[in-house]
Parts: structure tokens; C-alpha cells; sequence
């Protein structure tokens, strides 16, 4: 039973970790969800013309359809602008943010990020779980359209005004050392 | 600098999430990885003949020097048998275990997981940080060769345990079903 509906769905095996990366890990998959998620990108275009990868046209669409086939994202009307279809996560998505925190603290202890690509994934693993639980919360309401009390401060806008102050400052340096 | 360095390696941004899944992430470095971690497998043969996904040979041999070229992994002659190379994790590689912890929890929640092939998943996530910090000493006293004290059961041989009893359980199950 199980075998088949693996070989249906052309699964390889039931390894929670391989079901994963089949969903997930290809190289662009994740990059597309981190920005979706940290830097509230929802709408195609922005996901292509913002992306600091520079992932194409024709991979960015085959990967939103793939990531709507898995239930990681969703896809409607944007009711500000009609013809514009914005992108939504879904709750399954929304519980990769532990992933992705573990992800960048592991990436910025081994590999050579940089400064302002990096500070969110800083500032993710100094607030530690109980900030993931919360920007978590914040990412349903955005997302889901949740009712969730807000008296705190948020995460995601900390987060971003932590990163715009990073490039800003790089920005500046460069400027005057090229000066 | 940074744009420099990157461009040399061909990555494509400085983020830590980016960085990490071109180091890790495709379909199959985490499956090799997972295999040597959880399943004790440190030869060429093993990871190949033993591959639950089926690895193809080629595949396995071009993500092993993948895997070492970004040090995540480490060959060396087996000292039982000289003609036999061995492969080892590396402290970079180590550090990914809670990764693959959070990961698996997260597949046994939204994925179809088989259950011989989740158990470990399950008692990793169950058994949290304490146990995964207690995993990653084991993986340094075998992968690394470090000294370390150990007077405590191995986590190791009980994930192993818990798997072989579930497939054993399984097996005799529809054994009995389909006689």
C-alpha cells in the first residue's frame, strides 16, 4: 500500500528526510520560501526582479507550480489588484521557519555569507525558539489570514529594518571608500 | 571581496540559507549524508548496495567528491582494510544533525512516511536537543576519532535497534498477510 502510493507519486522512499528534500530541496525551492517568508515577496514579479540569486522566469513559475502541487503555497486573486495573483504559504510551510533559523545559523558559522544577507539569520538564532514562535504566529496572520493578538512588537519588521540598516551602512562605506 | 569570492565559486549570493543548499541540498547529498550519519555506512559499497532511494553508482561517486570538496566529508584509506577507502563526517557535517532532526519531524508531520523508515525520526524528535547534542559526541567519537567519555547507553545503537525492530515487526506482518 504504502509502495504504492509512493511509485504513484513517484516518491523514491518513506524516509521522512528523503519525502523532504523531494518536496523541498531542490536548489531553488527553498530560496523561493525564504523569500516568500523573510522578505514577504507575493507577488511573481517581485519574486523574480528582487531575487538576489537572479533565478530565471521559467524556473521561478515551474517552481511556485511544484511548491503549489506539494501544499507548501497557494495561489489567488490578489484582492488589491485582480489581475495579479499573489502567493500565499501554507501552515506546512510556515513550520519550515525552525528549519530555515537552524539552516542559517549553521550557513553563517560555515560558510562565507554576507554581512547583510546574514543578519536576519543572526538575529533568528539569537531570539531563538520562542522568536520563531512568533514570527511563526505573525506568517499565519499575514499568510492564512488568522485573527491573532498582536501586542508585540514584530518580527518580521525588525527582522527587515535590521537588514535595510546593514545594507544601508555597507552601502554608504562603499560608496566613500570608492570615492 | 565578498562579490569576488563568491563569483570564483560560482555561488550565487551571500546568504546563509542560499550557501547552505548549494552546499547540501540537492536530491541527493542530504540522503548520502543521512545514510552515513544514521546508518553507519562509510564505504562506497554500503551507501550504494544498502540505498533505500537507489542511489545510481555514478550519482553517488560525483556527490561523495561534492560532499569532500566542500568539506563536509572526508576520505582515507579503511586502516582494516587497505584497499577499501572510508568515508567520514566532518565536525561541519556533525552540526547538521539537529537539522536532520527538525527536518524529520517535520516529514513524519505532513509527509507519508513508512513507518520502519521514520521510527528514528520520531525518537530523535522525542528525545529533543539533549539528544541530539548526545548523537553528534557519538558521531565525533567514530567519524572524528575524539576521546570522549562514555558512560552512557548509545543513542546510535538505539536509534539502530528501534529501526530494525519496526522492519522485522513489518516484514513479519505481511509475511502472515500474504500467506
Amino acid at each position: 500500500m504504502a509502495d504504492k502510493r509512493r511509485s504513484a507519486k513517484n516518491l523514491r522512499s518513506g524516509c521522512p528526510i528523503n519525502l523532504a528534500v523531494e518536496v523541498f530541496g531542490d536548489r531553488w525551492s527553498l530560496v523561493i520560501l525564504r523569500d516568500m517568508m523573510f522578505g514577504n515577496r507575493r507577488h511573481f514579479r517581485e519574486l523574480l526582479i528582487l531575487s538576489d540569486e537572479g533565478i530565471a522566469s521559467n524556473i521561478l513559475a515551474d517552481r511556485l507550480k511544484s511548491l503549489q502541487a506539494h501544499g507548501l503555497v497557494t495561489r489567488a486573486a490578489d484582492p488589491s489588484h485582480k489581475q495579479k495573483a499573489i502567493y500565499s504559504l501554507t501552515e506546512m510551510a510556515i513550520e519550515l521557519v525552525p528549519i530555515f533559523a537552524h539552516i542559517g545559523a549553521w550557513g553563517r558559522r560555515y560558510l562565507p555569507v554576507s554581512e547583510e544577507l546574514s543578519i536576519r539569520a543572526q538575529l533568528l538564532e539569537e531570539g531563538g525558539p520562542a522568536m520563531w514562535s512568533q514570527f511563526m504566529d505573525e506568517l499565519r496572520v499575514a499568510h492564512l489570514g488568522l485573527d491573532m493578538p498582536n501586542d508585540r512588537p514584530s518580527v518580521a519588521e525588525w527582522l527587515q529594518a535590521a537588514y535595510l540598516e546593514k545594507l544601508a551602512r555597507n552601502t554608504a562605506a562603499k560608496a566613500t571608500h570608492e570615492a
